[in-house]
C-alpha cells in the first residue's frame, strides 16, 4: 500500500502521476473491501465513489471549498484522503471512526449525517453565506445520489439554487440508478435518458483520445485539459430537467474515469455558478459479489468474507421485520383492499414477500415519505386500507401528512415503523426515538408497541380493521423476543407479572417489556411487590390502566422512545387529568443526540437496562416511604 | 341573479348556452365580491378560478370524477356550483359554511384543507385505488396553484405520477404567478417561459376562430370540439419541465376563456393518463382593487367595502407581527450576520421592513419549509445567524430539519412562529397548536412564549445570541397584550402576581399569561393564594421553577398548545425526574381537531378562559384538601 501511505491530506493527491492515481484507486478499493469486511459498514456506496471523490479532491481545495455529502454514508474515501485511513479498524464502533462525516474528526467535514436530500439545502445556505460575507472564491461541492433527488427537499433546493446564477456551487450527482433499491419515478427515467444520450458517447471518446494518457498534474497538462473544447461543448449543453429549472449541466461522465471526472470538475469549478456534474457510477464497483448483487445487499453490510462476500455471522435469529412481512402476506391473501407503500425501502422493511405475492398492491414511491403518507390518505379515501412501512426515523418527514392528510381526515391508514428505538451504529439521525412522541400528537391515533411476534400479528390485524383513524405499530431492530405469556388479562390489559401488594405498577413498552420483567424480578428479590402490565395498545390510553395506576403506590414506565412526549408522559397527563395523584417515574431515552455505538452499548450507557432501572425505582420507593 | 338561481348541481351548467355561461361567470364574480366583502374570506383566489371551475364542472362528472383542491381556499366557486350558494352569508363562521372543502357539506368534497402541495398525492392515491378496484372510468381532477408546485411534496407526487401513464388524472395548474407573494425560483421562470411561448398565441387564435361562437352543449358542438386538431397538436406537445418527467402537458390556456378551458379539459379527459392543464389566471380577476394590488392584500380579507375594497374595520391594534418586524429591523442594523428566511410569507410574517432595509439578507424560498430550515442550517454553519419566520402550523413540515439539520448539528438558528395557538376561522389545519410539542422534542432547544412586546424584543435579542442550539419564539395571531409588569424576579423567573401562602403556582405561557392572571384574581377572590410566574424561556425548563413548584401545593400550567407534549407536560416530566411529588394540572388544547369559529369562540368552547379554568382549579384544590 505504498501509495496510500503517502496520502495524509488531499493536496498529496496532486503529487501523483496519472498512473499512480489509477493505482491509488485500486489500493483504496482493496483497503475498503478488506477493512469494511471486518467491521461492517456501507461498502457498496463507497466502492462506487472512489474516482469521484479523488477527482473532487484533485480539483477543489478542501476545506476552503466545503465538500458536503448528502446522507454521508458515501464519505469513506473522503475520510481516507483526509488522513483518517488509520481509523478504519474501528469504523462505526463506540469511540471509533464514524460511518458518516463528523466535525469532531476533521476540518474537512462540514455536516454530519442526516436524512437523504438535505445536503443541497445545506450547501445552498453555505454558498449564500459565503456570497454575503465576501467569500465568493469558495465553491461549495455537494455529492448527492440519484435516489436522493426523488426527495421533495432536493427539489425545493434546486428551485432555489436555480434562482442564484452567481453562487459557486458544484452539485455532483452520483448516479448509480439506485438508492437502496432501484430509483423510481419519472426522474429516474429522465436520468436514464441522459445516460444513453449519444452525445455522451461522442464526448467521452474525444476526451479519452485526448487525455487518457496525459498526466493530470503540471501546468501544460492542465492547460490542455482546460482548453479542451472538443466534445465538452456538447456535453455542457443544457439538458432537460435541470436546464428547465435554469441549472447548468455537465454530463453524463463515466464515474470511474478519473481523467474525465477531473476535466468535468475543473469545468464546473471554472463556471462560477451552480453546475450539475452528472456522474454514472456503479455501486460496489470492483468487488464482484457487490456488483453482481441484484437486491443491493452490499449497501450496508455486517462482517463478510472479503473474497466471497458471504456473511461471516449469518443471521439466523428471527426478526420483527420477517414476522411483519409474513403476517402481511397472510392478511393480504384475506383482504384485497390491503395495499402497502414504502419509501425506497421495499426489502429492508420486509415488504418483499408481499410484493412478490401482490405486485400490483405495493408501491415504492422513492425517498419521498411525504408523498407516501399523502398518497396513502388518497387510497384510504377511495376505499383501500394502506399500510405505510418505513423506518421509524423517517416518519419525521411525514409528520404533517400523518397529522393533517390522514388524521384530520379520519382515514384508516396503518403506519408500520421498523428500527424504532435506539439503532446504534448509524448514529443519532437514524435512531427511532421520536416516533411515539410525534405520532402521539395525532388526535385519535391508535399506537401499539407489541412485545412479541404474537402481539405484532394481533396488532396488525386489529390495525387494518380501524378505518376511521390512523394506526401505528412500531418495533425494534433488536432481535424478536421469545413469546411473553400473560398471566392474566384485566379489562383488555395483559398482566405479565402479578405483585402480591399494590406497590409498584410497571409498564414496559415493546422491546423493553422484557426489561420491565427483569426489573420486576430484581425488585421482587428485594421484597417489593411489582405488577407488570402490557396495555396492548399504548394509545389511546386504556382506561383500565388509569384505574390500575390509582390502586398502586408508584407507577413506572419503560420505553424505547424519548421520555419527552413519550408514552409515559401521556400516561402522566391522563393521570393528572383524572385527578389520580400517584407518583410516577418515566424511563426512556433522555433528551440528547445519542452517540455511535451498538444498541446494547447505548442502552447500557443510558442506564436503560434492568439493573439500573431497578436501582432507581428502589431508591424512589425508599424516598416515598420516608 | 336569474342564472345563478338555476344552478343547484354541476349538471345544471350543461343546460346553459355559451352566452348564458359567460353571464353566469359574471354573476358568480359579483356574488363572490358582495358576499365575501361582508364575511371576509379568500376573495382573490376565488375570483381567479371562476371560469376554471366552471370548465371543470362542465367536462367532468363530479362526484364520480373527484375534484381535489390543493389547499382548498379556492373552492368557493365549486361550492356555489354544487348547491351551496345559500350558505355564503355565514362563510367561515361557527356552524356556517367552511372556507374550504368539507366532506360534511357535500359529496362533491373529497378532501378538506391541508397544507399546500398535498393535493397531488391525495389524487394519485385515489387514482391508484380506482385503478386497483376496476374503476378506470373515473378521472381524478386536481386544482393546484403554481405556488404550491414549489413545495417538495408536489415534486414527490409528480415523480410518482409520471410512473403511471395509465392513471386517469387531470392536473389543473392554476398559474397566477403568485402564491401569497410572487412565486419564486427556477420553476417560476420555467412557467413564465411557457406563458410567453409563441405556440400559445397561435393555438389560442385558431381555437377562438373555431369555437368561440359555438354553443358548448349538444352533441355536434362537442364532436366539433373533440375533433378539433388545429392548434392543439402544438399545444399538446411535450413541454419542458413536466414532459422531462414524462407527463403530458396542455397549455398554456387563458384561464378566463371558458371555451378554451373547456376544450382543454375535454382533451385532457380523453387522454386517459396523467395530463397537466396549465391555465393562466389572474388573482382577483374582475375586482379592480384586487387586480391592481401588488402585495396581494386580497388573498384573504376581512370585511371590506365591496366597491373600493377598503377595509370596513381598519386594524389599528398593534400586532405581534409588527412588533417582531420592527425589532428585527433594529437588530439587523446592529448585526450584519443576521439574515431572515421565509416560505412564501414575507409580508404575513412581518419581514417586509427588514427586506426593504436589507434586501440582500432576506430569502423567500417559496412554499418550501424543509428547504428554509435546511438552508438556514447551512447559513449558520458558515457563520451567519438565520431567522426562519413562518406560521406555526407550517413548522410541521420542517420538523425533521429542525431536529437533525439544525439541532443535531448544534447550530444557531432562530425560528419565529407567527399564528401560534388557536387561529380559528381557517380550521384545524391552520391552528398552531402543535409547535411547542414538536419543537420541544429537539434536544437543547431554547423556546420562548413572550407575554408582551417587551418580552418579545428581549427574547429575540437573547435568541440571536444563542449560537450553539436552535431557538424558537412563538406568538399568537391575537392582539398584542398591553405590557404585563413583573412584581418581582426570582432566579431569572418573573413573578407576575404573588400569593401570600404557597398554595397554587400558576404558569401562563405567552398569550395566555393574561388568562393566568385572570384565573389568579378569581381564585384570590375565593380566598386561594396564587402565585403567577413567567419563566421567560419555557425551555430549557428553568431550574428555579422546579424549586418553586416544590414549595407549592398545586402547580397549574396554561398554554395555547396541545396539552399532549406541551410545556405543562415537560414541566411534569421534570418534576417527576426531580422527585417533586406535587399535584399538577395542565390546561391547553385537548387532543382533537378544532372546528371553524373565531379564536375567541374556540377558546371559550374549550373552557380555556379565566372563569372555567379557575373553577376547575378550585375544584381540584377542594379535592386535594379532602
Amino acid at each position: 500500500m505504498a501509495l496510500l501511505d503517502r496520502i495524509r491530506k488531499p493536496s498529496d493527491l496532486r503529487t501523483l502521476t496519472a498512473g499512480e492515481l489509477r493505482s491509488l484507486a485500486q489500493e483504496i478499493r482493496q483497503f475498503l473491501v478488506t477493512n469494511v469486511a471486518r467491521t461492517g459498514g456501507h461498502l457498496g456506496p463507497n466502492l462506487g465513489v472512489v474516482e469521484l471523490t479523488m477527482a473532487i479532491h484533485l480539483v477543489f481545495d478542501s476545506p476552503k471549498d466545503p465538500i458536503v455529502f448528502d446522507v454521508g454514508h458515501q464519505s469513506y474515501v473522503h475520510k481516507i484522503l483526509t488522513g483518517r485511513a488509520d481509523g478504519f479498524d474501528r469504523l462505526r464502533q463506540k469511540g471509533g471512526l464514524s460511518g458518516y462525516p463528523n466535525r469532531g474528526e476533521s476540518e474537512h467535514d462540514w455536516f454530519e449525517n442526516s436524512h437523504a436530500s438535505a445536503g443541497l439545502s445545506w450547501s445552498e445556505g453555505m454558498a449564500r453565506a459565503f456570497a454575503l460575507t465576501g467569500q465568493r472564491d469558495r465553491t461549495v461541492v455537494t455529492v448527492v445520489g440519484d435516489g436522493a433527488l426523488t426527495g421533495g427537499m432536493a427539489w425545493e433546493a434546486f428551485n432555489n439554487i436555480a434562482d442564484e446564477p452567481e453562487l459557486p456551487m458544484v452539485i455532483v450527482v452520483n448516479d448509480n440508478g439506485r438508492s437502496y433499491s432501484p430509483t423510481v419515478g419519472g426522474l429516474s427515467r429522465q436520468l436514464s435518458g441522459l445516460r444513453t444520450d449519444p452525445r455522451y458517447e461522442r464526448a467521452m471518446e474525444s476526451l479519452k483520445a485526448n487525455v487518457s494518457h496525459t498526466p493530470l498534474v503540471g501546468r501544460p497538462a492542465y492547460d490542455l485539459l482546460h482548453g479542451l473544447k472538443i466534445g465538452l461543448k456538447d456535453v455542457l449543453a443544457p439538458q432537460g430537467l435541470f436546464s428547465d429549472l435554469g441549472l447548468k449541466y455537465i454530463g453524463p461522465i463515466d464515474g470511474h474515469d478519473l481523467e474525465a471526472l477531473t476535466v468535468a470538475m475543473r469545468q464546473a469549478k471554472g463556471f462560477g455558478g451552480p453546475v450539475i456534474v452528472h456522474a454514472i457510477t456503479r455501486k460496489g464497483k470492483g468487488f464482484v459479489p457487490a456488483e453482481n448483487h441484484e437486491r443491493d445487499r452490499f449497501h450496508a453490510i455486517g462482517r463478510i468474507d472479503e473474497c466471497t462476500g458471504e456473511p461471516l455471522t449469518p443471521s439466523v435469529e428471527a426478526t420483527w421485520t420477517d414476522a411483519f412481512g409474513a403476517e402481511l402476506v397472510a392478511l393480504g391473501a384475506e383482504r384485497e383492499d390491503l395495499v402497502a407503500l414504502t419509501a425506497a425501502m421495499l426489502h429492508p422493511v420486509g415488504l418483499g414477500r408481499f410484493a412478490a405475492a401482490h405486485p400490483d398492491r405495493v408501491f415504492d414511491v422513492g425517498i419521498a415519505e411525504q408523498h407516501a403518507m399523502g398518497a396513502a390518505a388518497g387510497m384510504a379515501r377511495a376505499g383501500l386500507h394502506p399500510i405505510v412501512a418505513v423506518y421509524s426515523s423517517f416518519l419525521n418527514r411525514a409528520f404533517d401528512q400523518l397529522l393533517l392528510d390522514v388524521g384530520m381526515h379520519h382515514l384508516g391508514v396503518t403506519v408500520v415503523l421498523d428500527r424504532a428505538g435506539v439503532t446504534g451504529s448509524d448514529g443519532a439521525s437514524h435512531d427511532g426515538v421520536w416516533d411515539c412522541s410525534i405520532a402521539g400528537l395525532v388526535p385519535g391515533i391508535h399506537l401499539a408497541c407489541p412485545r412479541d411476534a404474537t402481539r405484532l400479528r394481533a396488532a396488525l390485524r386489529e390495525a387494518v380493521d380501524i378505518d376511521d383513524a390512523p394506526s401505528l405499530i412500531r418495533y425494534s431492530k433488536d432481535k424478536l423476543p421469545d413469546p411473553i405469556e400473560a398471566v392474566d388479562r384485566r379489562d383488555g390489559v395483559d398482566v405479565l407479572a402479578r405483585g402480591e401488594r399494590p406497590e409498584v405498577l410497571l409498564i414496559g413498552f415493546g422491546q423493553l417489556t422484557g426489561t420491565a420483567l427483569g426489573v420486576a424480578r430484581i425488585l421482587a428479590a428485594r421484597g417489593l411487590s411489582v405488577t407488570v402490565v402490557d396495555p396492548l395498545w399504548a394509545l389511546p390510553m386504556a382506561e383500565p390502566l388509569l384505574a390500575m395506576a390509582a390502586e398502586h403506590a408508584l407507577v413506572v414506565t419503560i420505553e424505547d422512545n424519548q421520555v419527552v412526549g413519550g408514552l409515559g408522559s401521556q400516561l402522566e397527563l391522563a393521570l393528572d387529568a383524572a385527578s389520580v395523584e400517584v407518583p410516577m417515574r418515566q424511563f426512556g431515552i433522555p433528551q440528547e443526540y445519542l452517540p455511535v455505538a451498538t444498541r446494547a452499548e447505548v442502552l447500557s450507557d443510558l442506564g436503560l437496562t434492568a439493573e439500573p432501572i431497578a436501582e432507581s425505582v428502589a431508591a424512589t420507593w425508599s424516598r416515598l416511604a420516608r
